[in-house]
């Protein structure tokens, strides 16, 4: 794997989180407020959310100043989804450090969540400087459809596990994925990119397909090393997902393979409360994961996007002159099932 | 009281709720997500905070029309941060009916929650049809900076409740109180109906001071209606305030004036859980704050601040042509205490 895709993620992520820091007041109050709001993002990340507008907008022919708030932005509203995600699905780590409820406790972790995501606005509020009314209020409307799409997503997979259903398909796994993880991590940042990159004057539909493929292939692969990583490396508890009964596509596609019998056990075990699952409950269901390849299966489904989101990079970027952007848009689809 | 107060209020409540209904979908996933946000804003309420934008807007000669997507988004909000609020302070009921959390679970809930909040940004969007992109952008900065007031005052309420602070002081309660209820109630709604207005011609901060004074008084009432009021008007459980710990006007008076030994006693009483706290301790609190005369003190300082709104009034909308709108800023400081 080329070095050059976590390069460029450092370098653009560092810059994004330099300007996110100026939109996290040093101000009371502190200790139940801002303190909790700068958590998350100094426990560091990727940053790849922010890297995919500012390499975008520069392949368009843009500075990266152009886009550094509108990036800051978008790191802001993921660290604010990442808080009330973790409410939501009784996650205990993130990072590799106890989430935030848990050393908060949920209200003010809760309020902190709907600060930051406010707090998003600004810098989109600010953009109006650089890029004038219009194109701002552009950036804000993708901004609403992200989030309204990601709720959208967040509700399909929270009410399946409420309601322990079984009966989820592919299809219905895509769709969620696709609202709730490839709008934020992919669509939107390479939609504002290319509205800044362009001034507008961009056709953003192929993006929604460049996407989608980039952004499933990265959530299966976030819920494979859930499964089959690193604890150190991971930063979130291993086979959490299993004990969270999120429905990942190697959920559904046992679900969907396992005999009658070892279905029923698999609902009875998904039903119960969280802490009711025992440790060697996780590891029969893991070990069933295993025998109907549903590991394997998964990592295909993966290939199969990356290969889909290399064409649709070719005809979206690929009339652009040569950029070290470009290289990197290029390759981060196959980066995104590559890493560990 | 002049009956013209609520029959505005019902008008115009009427008008903004119409809109905001067009803003939720009535799509899939329906009902892990959509029934859940329109479930508050069909309980009704009281749909003062979007008549206080448009009277201010008409006071100073706009229409009903120019401030409507305005109001609903206001409107919206409210009803997003009441779903936060409920999980927050682990109330159990609103508006006459179990809270949302109660009925979908903390998840689901939270879910919809944001959903809302960020759907609140969508009529304000549109205002670029009718008002330009000056002026929507105006609104919307201040609608960003009444979300961070807003996470700022909750924050602190929820921070004294989580330490268990018994040292708070009346300055710290009204700073409180101007952060979290203040700003979206009377001074957001009023500066973006005045924004409207006037096209963005208007000194803001006379607003704060009105809203303060009004919004205050309005938190005062509404904590004295939870001790006094009538439950089947009141639509909360009665005295919930008590077990829920939330520092009113009325505690804060009575942790100042209580003996010693009262004082030790209260504080063990709200440091223990809320289920913990039975029936015949919180009657016990309930009697002394008679006893310390908090609750004539309560009306007294919301008495002082009505008087203070009123004054305040005349400064800001005293030069305007006489109206149904003018009249209805005048009287509604008043009818905020006494209503019941």
């Amino acid at each position: 794997m080329p070095d050059f895709v976590p390069e460029l993620m450092r370098e653009y992520g560092d810059a994004a989180r330099a300007v996110l820091f100026r939109y996290l007041p040093s101000e009371e109050p502190r200790r139940h407020l801002y303190d909790l709001l700068a958590d998350y993002p100094r426990r560091g990340g990727r940053g790849f959310r922010p890297t995919l507008c500012i390499a975008t907008a520069r392949a368009f022919g843009r500075t990266t100043e152009d886009a550094l708030r509108t990036a800051a932005s978008i790191e802001l509203l993921h660290n604010a989804m990442l808080v009330h995600d973790d409410i939501e699905d009784e996650s205990i780590e993130r990072r590799g450090r106890p989430a935030l409820h848990v050393t908060q406790g949920v209200p003010l972790a809760l309020n902190a969540g709907d600060a930051l995501s406010l707090r998003s606005l600004r810098p989109l509020l600010d953009n109006q400087q650089r890029l004038g009314p219009w194109l701002s209020l552009r950036i804000l409307e993708e901004a609403e459809r992200m989030a309204r799409e990601s709720a959208e997503g967040q509700a399909m997979e929270l009410g399946w596990r409420r309601d322990n259903a079984v009966d989820v398909t592919e299809a219905d796994y895509l769709l969620m994925v696709l609202k709730k993880t490839c709008w934020l991590a992919v669509i939107y940042p390479t939609r504002v990119g290319a509205l800044i990159g362009t001034g507008g004057a961009v056709d953003l539909e192929p993006f929604l397909r460049f996407g989608f493929f980039v952004g499933a292939a990265f959530q299966i692969q976030d819920d494979l090393l859930n499964l089959t990583g690193d604890q150190a490396q991971y930063g979130k508890e291993l086979e959490g997902d299993l004990y969270e009964g999120k429905r990942t596509i190697m959920l559904v596609r046992l679900l969907a393979k396992a005999r009658r019998s070892e279905r029923e056990r698999l609902e009875r075990l998904l039903g119960r409360p969280r802490g009711e699952r025992t440790a060697a409950e996780i590891r029969w269901a893991r070990g069933l994961m295993d025998r109907y390849g549903c590991i394997d299966y998964a990592r295909s489904v993966a290939h199969g996007l990356v290969g889909a989101a290399e064409h649709e990079f070719s005809r979206i970027f690929g009339h652009l002159p040569d950029s070290r952007d470009k290289r990197f848009l290029a390759a981060f689809p196959r980066w995104v099932i590559e890493r560990s």
